[in-house]
Parts: structure tokens; C-alpha cells; sequence
């Protein structure tokens, strides 16, 4: 039993129990209706909180054949009514959707194997100390930590950089450099839910560790381009927007802004698309950071041109440096129409050090799609010695939102060669055999476990997308033979055993 | 900063913050060294706290050309150490381990294919009454549970089937009978690791709902006999012991016992293994089955073949009609040499209601490899309304123990088409069009992204088992051409750019 609240009503011919979920103070969040005529559908919220299709069958299916247990399955007090939703925020993945998922994992993995890049994985569960960080990050305010039996402050990881850079740490000189990794892991953020956004997503990774030049990010943007490219999608859909940590650096240094306040400030001009300009000048002013300096700033961040940039900060700037290195590697590459400067782009993480970037949809509708950048310095603040280092996060949310308003989410149903169906019960040992046969030859195939109607067979073998259906028949199973009825073309005939193919 | 307690100690020219972790009081759990001169390595219990390999460099290689942020690397008390290691009782997963975790997921999902069944997931955390239950279940009993933000109990999930339930409920008459399902997830139990067991690991499940007769467990016991013979397992190594719980079931309704005990039954009986024989009858005492039910119980345990058990139950027993079909089946399959009857087993989870079985080593030494069974009544337990169903589920660490024993473990190293080298700082922009070629003919390119000499590419290439070496040299660029040399017949020549595939 949970150890929520209950609240129990009691009638003389409906007994309700009422369950308060403390998650949801003063709302009703699960329902057992104990007397079945007395069902009815209860929602709460966005969440179908009981399935009120599900109360009229009763037990009439089960132990039909093997009874015998009925008396345990009648309902007693002593059944949980569950909320039949996921945790609120987060998902389940039937056959339709866990096809679209791994569709797009597999583009992820076949894409980090054209460049060269490792697969590695992290506990989703890490020590909080991890994910802590002074800067004032959403993701670190947003953090699902709890403390486990043992008295550890832990949590589910929001992000997957930290998990990689503690585990170059631990590996230190053992790890010969440079180090390609890849990830796809599930991440969690503990967000209000009123923006529809939710508290899990799956998010690929791709980390170079040990190369200090800007062809380290070339190469990471370049995948990301050959990963749309996959999709179907086309820079006319999408591009990136580049630029520089250490254009905020810059100006910092020219107005004697102390070092220790670039992560804080980072963090707040991030907030620059989402709150009023106003409030930015507001909170920069509370760091600290006279009128001037942030009229510097601003101006500077309106900048869209690395030729400005260069103009603004002196063409022996590192800033200029870098963007100038990259963006000729990304036209060497052949990209230049996939990416634009944008010196307002500073991301949300506060370990960035240099160039930053960001995928966004042209149409401007959608959250950032993807976005990376170099964290030189992560290392240190987790206690290990610094490396150069670079990498990006693409989450599944956006992409699939993007992909679906483009039409281009693949058809992608289900896939079986056979069905087998014995005509008899008696031949389910046949039937077996028969599948067997054909498995061992690498067939997916779908044996019928029960007494089913031909009828039935076909309108399942229309569901699964079966192409043969194999019926085993007495007379022919004597002589050693199926029959095989191709569901396409409709043609059939009887075959051996050993021809089955 | 992590909430932990830290205690401080402060010598003139030694600075170390040393941090006791409140997960193991009095226990030095983490050592971070502010001066490189004073550090050395500390472990604690099986964890390597520190890796002393990586204080040695410090800050030599990051920001040689980049430089002008090196005033944020510096060591400051704001740097936060963290434990290297990820927490006690869970893995990371480097390219080593990923590849052979990769490789038996791959066998997971192709078995699972060839048998029709379609992959889903859900949410590693639950709400924390899907998994509640009063039998006495150690998986109950050491749920990874907590209090999440919003006040709701949540657990990070210690099995899939229950997800599965919740799912199938959800879906009601939209579902098509049967499901046939597999999931491979994570799974999480907080135990005390002083037997050396881990916190997590990951699960294969295969499940069948809405199928009543034995075909379906025959169907499942048959898929995990595929996954073993293509991992190279025979017969002889491992086999299948099986009962059903409908014996146990027998026994108490022939002594009248309170069919309301038989969950709690099951899990005392479930540790036969583990505890001696007076202590499960002290258990069953206390539980009020009196002494006489006792020993006809243990008697009936103690069966190891159907015959024994159709003469103690008589033959038209549930439990031996169940039995004797599923043998018949087996034999059919042709796998009689994989599977035993064995009344002892009744599996550790309270839901399981008819035909039980485990995979065993035979050599004795593991615990069992994988295990499943019949649930018919699990869905009107969540509050739905009950299908018969069967499933198992099947760990990645035993296996990977057995693997390891039989020497069966597949050598599995990186594999990489190409390295591309550009011969001189000036050619990235070349050398990555080069890698952009191949890789849009499907070649996985480990590009070369820093100015590097051959005798360092050699050393790469061999470390990641690279075929082939493209050295891009100007004088061969400025005619559209490249070095490509094969790294097994050392054989080279030069070709132009479209001709490389």
C-alpha cells in the first residue's frame, strides 16, 4: 500500500476508496471503484486517472482452462488501485512510439560511428555534488535529488557532461588522448509542468576530450549537420548559431568586471531571448556590473558579424581568432549556408570557456534543438587536472517536434516474416518446430498460441504486417509438409520442412 | 556544493579539504589536494578515491594556444572535488564494457525479433505504489524509494513487469490480444553491497498477455534457449528448472490454509536455498500453518519429477496437467536436455500464479541466471482487470559471470575504416573533406584534428584498429589527389578524392 493519504467513503452499496495523492493537495489523483457498477471515468488533469473500458470484462478471460486460483484474483481491499499514467512529466514507450525511438537512436549511433566516436554510459543515478554548480543554472535548481537509505545526497542526472568528465578524471593517463565518446541516456529535471514541458528526456552526447583547436567543435557541428542531413532535414530547416565565450570575456576584461562573476553573468544573458531586456539589466546590475559595462555588453551581443566582432574587439582577440579558424573550417567543409556568428548565443551551462553553438529551426517556433561547446575547464571544478575538451547535447524532445510539423517521421509499423498456425491443438508441438526451423534461418515469426480462426489469423497477420502465414495441417504434417500462403500476392503451396526458407 | 559535512584542516603550505561524505560516517569517503606537492592516493573499501596518475600534469597541456581564460583554471575553494567513482553499487560503462554490454543487448533484441515480439520501454521511475506488496518480497523491501519535490513517493523501478501491467491497463480494449512485448532497462534495489551486489543492473523481459495455455511459457523458455546457443551456452552448462505454484497452491487447499497466506507462502519457501530448513518452518509456524501442512509442503518440494508429483497430487491436478503439457511441448521444441522438473521452485515474487522456472548454471556456483513465469493475477492487483500473462526477465550480471567462467566472453575492440591525416596544419579544412567523402559512402573516419607526426598516428591507428591511412600532403592536394595506405598489406598509392571509398 503507498503511504499516501487515504480517505476512505463508505456507502452501504458503493465502496469508494478515495485516495489523496500528497503529490496533488485538494486533488483527486486515483480512484478504485470496488463496485463495478458504480464505474466511471475519472481524469485529473492532463492524466486518464482509471480506464473505464477496462471494468465491464470482468475476469471472464482468465483461468477459462486453468482455474483453480480464482479465489485469489476476486478484488479485496487489499488491491492498489495505480495511477495507469507514468509519473507525471514523464513517458511510456508502446511498440509506436519505442519504434520511432529507436529509429532515432540508431541514426545517432550510425552517425557517431562515421566519425570515429566510442559509446560509453554513466549511472542515471550520480552524487549530487556533481550536478551542483554557484552560477544560478536552471539545470541546477531544477535538479531531481533526493537522499538515499544510506544518507548520500543523490540525483538523477540532469545532463550527461559531468558523468564523462568525472569518469576522464578517474581514467586520468590511462585514457589515451584525444578521447571520442558518445552517449544516449535518459536525463531528469525536476520542472514545474505547467509549460508542457517534461521531466525526462533522452539526450545524445557527442564529447571530444584533448584537442585544444576550433577543428574539435568543426567536427562536432559537421555531425550534427550529417545527422539532420539523415533526417531529411535541410539548412533551409534548420541552422546553427555560433559564437565565442570569450566575447563576454572580452568585454568583462575591458571594463575590469572581476573574473569570478563570467559564469553568473553568462547565466543571465542566456535569459536574454525569454525575459525583457529590463530584467537582464536588472540582474546584471545586482552582480554588481556597472551601467556602462552592460551597455558594452549589450552592444557587443547585438553583434551578427565576425567582421564586427573584429571591429569591436581588435582583430588580435582570441574571440575573433577562434570564429574566424572555425568558420573557414566550416566552409572548407562545405557548411557555411548551415551556420551564422551570433554573438547573443552564450548557452545555459556555466562551464563553457569558448565557442559556444546552438542548432535552432528557421521557423522559430521550437526550443533550441541541439547546443554545445567547449568546457576547458570543467575538469578542474570537479577536482581533476584540466583538458582541453568540447561537446554538445541533442535531445530527443525538439527533434521529434521538429520532424513531425516537417512531415518527415518515418512510417515505421511493425515487421514479420511468418505466422504459424496450428489447425489443431494437438500441433502446437508441430507448429513449434516449424518456427523453430525458420528461426534458426534468421525469420522473425509469430507463432499462434492458442485455437485461433482462420479469420482471426488474417486480421492479425494484417496488424503484425506478416508476409507468409504457415498453416499446419494434420494430413499434411504426415506427409512432412506445410502449407505457405504468401499474404501479398496471395499465391500458395505446400512445402517440406527443410525448403522453408 | 555538495550538503554533506566538511570538516576543514589547514596547514601553512598544505591546504586539503577533506570532506566526510554522510554516507558512510567516520569513513574518509573523498580527498581533494589544493597543493599537487602533498597528494597522494587514497581508497576507501573497494573505491579508488583518487587517481594520484592525473595531479602530476597540471595545467600543461589546456590553453597552450587558446589562452586568456587560464585566470578562471586555477584552483580556487570554490572548485568542488568530487568522488571519481560513480556511486556505490553501480557501473560506468566505458567503451570496453559498453561494447559487450552493446553486444548481448543486440542479442536481447534480435532474439526477441525472431520471435515477433515488439520492443517497449517505461519510465525508470515509478510511482512507488506500483511496487508495493505485502508478501515480504525482498525486491519490496529494498526499493531505491523517495519523496520527490512535489511531495509525491516515487522509486526508481526494481523490475519492468509491473510497468508492463500499469501499461497494458492504460491501453485496455485498444490492445490487441496477445502482447507480445520485450524490454531491456535498468533496474535499481538499494541493498547493502557487503555481498558484493550491485545497485543496478539491466533487464531483458519478454512477456506474453492474453495467452491462458502453457504454449506461451513453452514459447519463452524456448527464446531464452536461442539467446543461449547463440552466446555459445550449451546445454550442458546451463539448464531450466521448472514447477508450477499451483502445487504449493494444492498442498494448502488439501490442509485448508487461508488462501490469503499463499503469497507470504511463496516467498518463505522461495529461500529454501538461502536459510536452513528450521527457519522456514519457524517462518511458516509464525505465518499459523500448522506442523502437519508443514511437512506435507516439504515433502511435496522436495519432487523432482512429474510422474512423483502427478502420484502425490493425483492426476487431475491443475498443476499437473500444466506440467505435463509443458514438457510434452518441450520435447517437441526439441529441448527436453535444457529443462527439469523441480517442485522447489517457486520463484521470489509474490504474483507469479501458475508455471514458474529459472535458468541454472550447472556448475552451481551463480545464482540464477534468469527466471520467470505465469501472473494472471497481477492486473487486478493494480487495480485493472485481470488477462492471463507469463514473462521473464533476464540480468545482465550473471550471465556476464557465466560468459567470463566458460571463456566465452567475444573479443571486441574498436574497428575504424579510415584515419585522415592532413600532413600539415593548413589542409584541415582538405583533411575533412577528405573524412566527409568517406563517410557519405558509410566509412567510419576517425579525422586527425590536431597537428600530429606519423609515428603518433601509427601508435593511434593500431589502437583503434584502424584499416586504412590517408595522409593529405600539398603537393598531392594541388592535384586532387591523397596518400592512402592500406595498414595490413602496408601497400600505398596514391588516388584522387572521388575514387577513395
Amino acid at each position: 500500500m503507498p503511504t499516501s493519504a487515504s480517505v476512505l467513503f463508505c456507502c452501504p452499496h458503493l465502496r469508494l476508496t478515495l485516495r489523496l495523492f500528497n503529490a496533488f493537495p485538494f486533488r483527486f489523483r486515483s480512484i478504485r471503484p470496488l463496485c463495478a457498477s458504480h464505474a466511471s471515468s475519472f481524469t485529473s488533469g492532463d492524466t486518464a486517472v482509471y480506464n473505464s473500458n477496462s471494468l465491464d470484462k470482468g475476469n471472464s478471460i482468465a483461468h477459462k482452462r486453468h482455474g483453480g486460483l480464482e479465489a485469489f484474483s476476486s478484488p479485496t481491499v487489499e488491491n492498489v488501485a495505480i495511477d495507469v499514467n507514468p509519473p507525471r512529466g514523464t513517458r511510456d514507450f508502446p511498440p509506436e512510439e519505442m519504434r520511432l525511438r529507436s529509429w532515432l537512436f540508431q541514426n545517432f549511433r550510425e552517425v557517431s560511428a562515421l566519425f570515429a566516436f566510442e559509446e560509453v554510459d554513466f549511472p542515471v543515478l550520480e552524487s549530487e555534488a556533481l550536478f551542483i554548480r554557484k552560477a544560478g543554472e536552471e539545470i541546477s535548481e531544477q535538479l531531481y535529488n533526493f537522499e538515499d537509505k544510506g544518507g548520500r545526497r543523490v540525483a538523477l542526472r540532469p545532463e550527461l557532461t559531468p558523468s564523462l568528465a568525472r569518469l576522464v578524471i578517474q581514467k586520468g593517463k590511462a585514457l589515451p588522448l584525444p578521447v571520442k565518446w558518445f552517449t544516449i541516456g535518459q536525463c531528469w529535471r525536476y520542472e514545474r509542468t505547467t509549460r508542457g514541458r517534461r521531466r525526462e528526456h533522452y539526450q545524445w552526447n557527442m564529447d571530444i576530450i584533448g584537442v585544444q583547436g576550433v577543428a574539435a567543435e568543426a567536427e562536432l557541428i559537421f555531425s550534427i549537420v550529417i545527422l539532420f542531413k539523415r533526417l531529411g532535414i535541410t539548412s533551409s530547416d534548420v541552422g546553427f548559431k555560433v559564437s565565442s565565450r570569450k566575447v563576454l570575456q572580452a568585454v568583462l576584461q575591458r571594463y575590469s568586471i572581476p573574473e569570478k562573476l563570467f559564469g553568473k553573468v553568462c547565466i543571465i544573458i542566456d535569459k536574454m531571448d525569454k525575459i525583457p531586456k529590463e530584467e537582464i539589466e536588472k540582474e546584471l546590475t545586482m552582480l554588481g556590473i556597472p551601467m556602462e559595462a552592460i551597455n558594452g555588453l549589450l552592444q557587443i551581443l547585438s553583434l551578427k558579424s565576425v567582421p564586427e566582432l573584429e571591429e569591436a574587439l581588435g582583430s588580435d582577440a582570441d574571440a575573433v581568432d577562434d570564429l574566424k579558424d572555425l568558420f573557414l573550417l566550416i566552409e572548407q567543409y562545405g557548411c557555411s549556408n548551415w551556420i551564422q556568428f551570433d554573438a547573443s548565443i552564450v548557452r545555459g551551462l556555466a562551464y563553457y570557456t569558448g565557442v559556444v553553438f546552438e542548432g535552432f529551426d528557421r521557423g522559430g517556433k521550437l526550443r533550441a534543438i541541439c547546443g554545445g561547446g567547449r568546457y576547458d575547464q570543467l575538469l578542474s571544478k570537479l577536482g581533476g587536472e584540466d583538458l582541453p575538451a568540447c561537446g554538445f547535447g541533442f535531445g530527443d524532445a525538439v527533434i521529434f517536434e521538429l520532424l513531425k510539423e516537417r512531415g518527415l517521421l518515418p512510417e515505421l509499423g511493425p515487421k514479420v516474416d511468418y505466422i504459424v498456425l496450428p489447425l489443431d491443438p494437438q500441433l502446437q508441438g508441430a507448429a513449434a518446430m516449424v518456427a523453430s526451423t525458420l528461426r534458426e534461418k534468421g525469420r522473425s515469426v509469430d507463432l499462434v498460441l492458442e485455437n485461433k480462426r482462420l479469420k482471426w489469423v488474417f486480421k492479425h497477420a494484417e496488424r503484425i504486417n506478416a508476409s507468409k502465414l504457415i498453416l499446419v495441417g494434420d494430413s499434411e504434417w504426415q506427409r512432412g509438409m506445410v502449407r505457405v500462403k504468401n499474404l501479398c500476392s496471395r499465391e500458395e503451396s505446400d512445402l517440406p520442412l527443410h525448403e522453408l526458407e
